[in-house]
């Protein structure tokens, strides 16, 4: 294999990390919801499922999650992009973001805090510690449920995730998804042959 | 705006997180060089800018990290697909991932830690503090430092990242990035007419 190579400038430290999630974090309740827009969240543990958000202490939605200690991350959407924008850089303090956007709040399973009917994937979000930092407080929490769009369950309840238009952020940008190249292990796993098929070499 | 609304489906907590960077992880030194690709991470403080890995304390890339405390995130690309899929299920241990991969290893700035020389954008890391949480620790790290690559480097010094043909990873498959759909704040700038314009309407 052989790669572009690339020459490099150095730069102080900054958080280029990309792509990421522009996820929804919804918090409040069904009836006093809120929403807002955060791109600083991934995992931290698959057993037990682990993830955070970090967020300034300035924004509307910190008190409300410190203090119910619950929040729920909604994976984003091509279809979504606008409203995503939109629940960055508004306050929920001055504007209700969901009647700005269309979004809309409906319960979720385990909390008081809902989920975001128009994300395919709802995650359900129990905080347990809280980090300062700076800038951002990380809100590290377990991640109790998940839910999935049956709309986008295959034949064998398998989440067809590359359906549901993701949406990632890098540098900036938002972007759609593109075209698959693999999936995990790809590279090592051992071709097999179609019996039926008729091209040789 | 009307987007499609999603019934659900609730499932226990799981890791589904999407999109988020298969990122290669470089450290050790120039001379004994290890690489892992990692794909939980993310930025968890903007100022100071802080990030984390999550490792697998049996990933042969753990020890190396926790006794140097340092380490190098390596964006990920398209062009590197296969490789960053190696890099995720070969170990160092029996497997010299450069000479499998065609990956270089090149002098860091900040860091004995090495780059990857075929990532446009390396980010180097010193550990803060490890936390555990079960299958992963979490080794939070400051950003000392940003290589960005002179090639996509624009007229005005700006890094073009858009250029770099970023990889995704999304419930176990790698995606290339599509379609830019816009830039964050543009749902809440005024549009300016272009005077040269000669369409109407």
């Amino acid at each position: 294999m052989a790669f572009t190579e690339y020459t490099k400038e150095v730069w102080k430290g900054s958080v280029i990390t990309s792509p990421l999630p522009p996820v929804l974090v919804s918090c409040g309740t069904v009836e006093q919801p809120n929403v807002l827009t955060v791109a600083w969240t991934g995992i931290i543990c698959t057993q037990p499922p682990v993830t955070y958000i970090s967020l300034r202490p300035e924004r509307f939605s910190y008190d409300i999650i410190k203090k119910s200690g619950e929040f729920v991350i909604n994976l984003p959407t091509e279809e979504l992009v606008k409203a995503i924008d939109l629940c960055g850089v508004k306050s929920g303090r001055d504007t209700d973001k969901f009647a700005l956007t269309g979004l809309k709040a409906a319960p979720s399973s385990e909390l008081s805090a809902p989920l975001i009917v128009q994300s395919p994937v709802n995650i359900e979000c129990r905080v347990r510690e809280i980090m300062q930092f700076g800038t951002h407080d990380m809100f590290i929490a377990d991640i109790l449920k998940v839910n999935a769009a049956k709309e986008l369950l295959d034949s064998k309840g398998r989440l067809a995730l590359e359906k549901a238009g993701l949406l990632a952020y890098a540098h900036g940008d938002y972007f759609a998804l593109g075209k698959k190249l693999g999936s995990f292990g790809y590279s090592v796993k051992k071709k097999t042959k179609s019996k039926n098929s008729k091209r040789k070499g």
